[in-house]
């Protein structure tokens, strides 16, 4: 990758002015007269995240050239649903922490955020109702079914170390990849452009986001140990990403009884973590799997090449290179 | 209540062609790839219950002399919103038994039941996306986000002593009578009726809604006993439903200091339901409870006045009187 590409706070000033009222309508959309429900909404919606998915959306709109407002409450909806997974997810996966601080279920209970999620994700229909076109509703409802055929998809493989590529790569193109891609595709068809178009989009945000969650799944073992991130979270949960695929693929008699006993018994003491690292560094599972990301970075700026060249194109591009450049 | 009312096997008879169809397209929509999906949808879903809200969408949309076949498709989406509600309530309220058997959690672990009920939602939307118009997926979606805020607002009160008669009825509407409503004014809706019509039948789904939950919840406190009722699960998770607050009252401090100790601390011994009942009974919270559920049985039918008699208003009368004279 070059080095004429922004970074992530180069791309949010893009967008700025247009992120702010996507930010205006997500804190609307939660205001609730129901005080538990605001301070579970706030304190995830409101306490940050990169809003990759709706940076996505007012992007391509502007490369679309859409000039209606309907783009800004399209990109709060799918923000909505991206938010309602992650509390269902840190429910599923037990986590205490995302964004260096407590997660929602640690501070409000598993019941808090299951509930709360199911009402993000109904307000995401509701505001896409009430601002999108039949066939976005379709290409957003899709995504959301999507997601959770991937999330159940997921859930089947834990703990078992016969899980194949294939399946895993089934598995992040279904639960991030649909919902990055659902996010590029409906600024498309918002634009009424052409379907070669409306393709284009939707591949690069499937490209995208798969290449996002192939970087997530290899920093859980190769992670700067910054404090946002659970180094080895994945491994403690006994989850099978890229990397333990590529290992387990290669592995000795013994290494195998390694894994075995780690991800598929959840038996691990104290040291195994490192264990692990070292036996996924040994046949390269970091390097194999920000390789394949690359390769998946490298299409999603191909799927941009029908469109001219202008600041938020390249501001697309470089979400690209942020994907597999990042070090957390 | 007189005498000429149908019960509910006669009702089932009266739409069984057009309940078939939407069985079909049930099953047809939980036909899944991944196996553990269609394993739940169908232990939930297929395994029966008296499809309730589906009926109520079949027999308004007859009365409204509705012609088409999207009714079928959305009397099926709004049994799949109450099937992923279902599934959510049992984790959150760890239920084990539903229907005289195992629940889903108690099955196949809270996490599946998390992630096949929010499959089942959007699967539902994709569903109302295919065969509702704009107006009518305001009424479903609004639906589903008023039961997300019923749920969390009933959250709030569970062990709380102090939850008012307004609160507990604010809860019931939000949480159950909102999908009854909306199952039956869509059908005003898509036989494009005129307002009165619409909100008739609105206010018949609102009053059925309340009736119900209202009985479920003396049921609770009363029930026979049958095999597919935990008598005292209320009780015993601290809920706080009408019997209770009726009975919290007009307590003495001494009684107060029972529902106390079992409702707000969970400190409960075995005696305890059976102590709860009688001081319910003291102050005569059942009959009571049934009394309020039985006006607002007697208002659903006061809704239905604008139709001309027909075995299908006899049928929606039926099921306001079925409402409050069961006895599980």
């Amino acid at each position: 990758m070059d080095n004429s590409y922004l970074n992530i706070n180069d791309i949010q000033k893009i967008v700025s002015k247009n992120l702010n009222y996507v930010n205006d309508i997500i804190i609307d959309n939660i205001g609730n007269e129901i005080p538990l429900i605001n301070d579970v909404s706030k304190h995830i919606l409101a306490s940050g995240g990169k809003r990759i998915r709706p940076i996505i959306t007012l992007l391509t709109s502007s490369i679309c050239n859409y000039s209606g407002k309907n783009h800004l409450f399209l990109a709060a909806c799918v923000e909505f649903i991206h938010t309602a997974t992650l509390l269902h997810d840190d429910v599923i996966d037990e986590s205490k922490l995302r964004r260096s601080t407590a997660t929602a279920n640690e501070i409000f209970g598993n019941k808090t955020s299951i509930l709360v999620g199911d009402f993000l994700f109904s307000r995401a229909f509701e505001l896409m109702v009430a601002n999108g076109s039949k066939r976005i509703l379709k290409i957003l409802s899709k995504a959301s079914s999507t997601i959770a055929q991937g999330e159940v998809l997921q859930l089947t493989t834990i703990n078992d170390c016969n899980t194949t590529k294939e399946l895993y790569m089934k598995i992040i193109k279904n639960k991030t990849a649909s919902l990055f891609s659902a996010a590029a595709e409906i600024s498309a068809v918002l634009s009424n452009k052409e379907h070669h178009i409306q393709k284009s989009l939707k591949m690069y945000g499937e490209k995208l986001g798969t290449a996002f969650q192939l970087v997530d799944d290899a920093l859980d073992y190769a992670g700067t140990g910054a404090l946002d991130k659970n180094i080895g979270d994945d491994f403690r949960e006994g989850k099978m990403t890229l990397p333990v695929i590529i290992s387990i693929e290669e592995s000795t008699p013994e290494e195998k009884n390694f894994w075995k006993r780690t991800i598929e018994n959840l038996d691990q003491s104290s040291d195994d973590l490192n264990k692990a690292i070292r036996l996924i560094d040994k046949y390269n599972g970091i390097h194999a799997t920000l390789n394949i990301a690359k390769e998946y970075s490298l299409e999603a700026i191909k799927s941009l090449e029908i469109f001219p060249q202008s600041e938020s194109k390249l501001a697309l591009e470089s979400l690209a290179s942020i994907a597999i450049n990042r070090k957390k």
